[in-house]
């Protein structure tokens, strides 16, 4: 795990490690809401509705962390073609956040309506295309056409990830390897993305934004393994969705891919059943095998053992505030995940 | 109107004009179809299908006699970047398709069973995305961003088109600027793209790309009007698709547009009835107005008008084999659109 320098030591929550970025997230919200004002009036307000949902906004802090800890400038500056690059991926996120909600028929998110809700399936299904198409458009912005070969790569593999998970729901048959693999690509994608474009920014050689690509990919895989397990024994004003949504819809999760690894015979058959829909309380059903099995920790201990690869990715950074800050956003969420259980 | 040549003069079908472009168009399918093979096996055999689903290859088309107008090489060559251009541009159509009989709830599209039938809407949103990032990654590969961004920007104005146009449905204020704004977007700007990007793969300055960019962009407007006209008194068998579509989902188009600034008093509160579908028999009914106030007429004649507009903008080109194709090709649906009513 990266080192966390003794004054650290005690635990600072992400919005107190994030803090410093105030300014270039602020800039980053009014540019967002400026690409939003370039659509038609009547596409405009749709646009500013789902991308002013704020979020997170967990992808442009990794390209912004990642800009800083390349080239060690102050953490609260960030030049406009950081910020457009930073911009491009979060739209994208958007945009696949959009088309997600429709199909999973969500009528809420972050308590707010989906445009789903608000517009119809017609107008949102297009409303992500937009958003997608003007992400593309800001990408050709750039001098050469570099960017845009790596948003619209890394757009493809998310779909992709997104289309084989749909693809598999419902399936038992699904192993452990096929699960990491379709994470990687459905929410690994856009973090390596965040990463390798702001390591770019800030001047990385090729191996260097490599290095962060693949620093990206592993936390946003090991980030996605830690919210399977919190759609599972979350608490729900925490994570602000109803619990158990995976379930409900088909995706097996590591947790739950573990767990059948685990159980046999008459326990098999139940847990099999029950990850079939065929319980009317299943998932309280489902925490007991998950718990007598220690599945959920087996879970969190995969995804930790992930998060130290990530780590181990810059190792060769030089050890600049932005370096030190990835350093404990990863200390943070390991040790999150370790009190998953 | 375009000069034909008097050996010309017996109207040849689209077919027999486009006939020379038959080996290109063969490379163009292979070259599609190779992109298919590139996704995930999963995610292949989806694009394959709705790929494979032939469609009239319009765009391809223009963009290959694009290309020879300006380098006045044999119709039948068609160089790979040439066809990488047009390939592109038939993929967003694609994924445009795929988006849209997902919103129109279309089991069946030309004769096929459509993606959202087959797999549902979770798939299907998520293969037309794939199938639109894929055809950016492919624009990245051009040495500059350049096709990137008008790859980009021509599928926002499509995806901006359809969300008016949707927003617009029932609206029986829709001005007749409005719709032929709208569907400048909608079918407009792949039209435009086609030809553009065509014209520079043969070469064309900047002054000449834009010339082909505005003919593709008349083109395909006029075309929308024509197919629009089409979709109230076209025979059933001759375009494969039921007809009245346009009526059943409120898309009000040029002839209903044109007949409602005839009609006063009980005849414009009748016909207003029928666009809103409050009558059964609302099809024939508005056949019959619209014949009355001979505004499927009126509707082709404003579209022959778009058209004249449309070859004014090669009157400079130097005459070529493929410049005649297209010159044919206008005259040809001029014709048409002279015998609708």
């Amino acid at each position: 795990m990266p080192q966390v320098s003794p004054a650290l030591s005690r635990r600072r929550s992400p919005s107190e490690i994030l803090a410093p970025l105030a300014r270039p997230l602020a800039g980053l919200e009014r540019f967002i809401h400026a690409q939003c004002d370039a659509f038609e009036p009547g596409v405009a307000d749709c646009a500013r509705y789902v991308a002013g949902n704020q979020g997170k906004r967990l992808r442009p802090a990794l390209g912004l962390l990642s800009a800083r800890a390349c080239d060690g400038r102050p953490l609260d500056e960030a030049e406009e073609p950081l910020l457009r690059a930073c911009a491009i991926v979060e739209m994208v996120h958007i945009a696949t956040l959009v088309h997600d909600d429709i199909m999973d028929g969500a009528s809420l998110r972050r308590s707010r309506l989906t445009a789903g809700a608000k517009w119809g399936k017609e107008i949102s299904v297009l409303l992500g295309d937009c958003l997608f198409a003007q992400a593309l458009v800001l990408a050709a912005s750039f001098p050469t056409p570099e960017v845009c070969r790596r948003v619209a790569g890394a757009a493809n593999l998310v779909c992709t990830g997104e289309i084989l998970q749909t693809q598999r729901r419902f399936d038992l048959k699904l192993s452990v390897e096929e699960y990491l693999r379709i994470i990687e690509m459905k929410t690994g994608a856009l973090f390596a993305l965040a990463a390798e474009l702001g390591a770019q920014q800030g001047g990385a050689n090729a191996e260097r934004a490599a290095a962060f690509a693949d620093f990206g990919r592993l936390l946003g895989t090991a980030y996605q393994v830690y919210d399977d397990c919190l759609d599972l024994v979350g608490a729900e004003k925490e994570i602000g969705k109803s619990l158990g949504a995976d379930l409900r819809e088909g995706k097996l999760t590591l947790p739950v891919l573990l767990l059948l690894r685990e159980v046999q015979d008459s326990e098999h058959h139940l847990v099999s059943s029950i990850l079939l829909n065929e319980h009317a309380t299943g998932r309280a059903l489902l925490l007991d095998f998950l718990r007598k099995h220690d599945a959920i920790r087996a879970a969190a201990q995969r995804a930790r053992e992930i998060l130290r690869q990530a780590a181990s990715r810059l190792d060769r950074c030089p050890s600049t505030p932005a370096h030190q800050a990835l350093a404990e956003t990863v200390a943070y969420l390991d040790e999150e995940m370790a009190e998953l259980k």
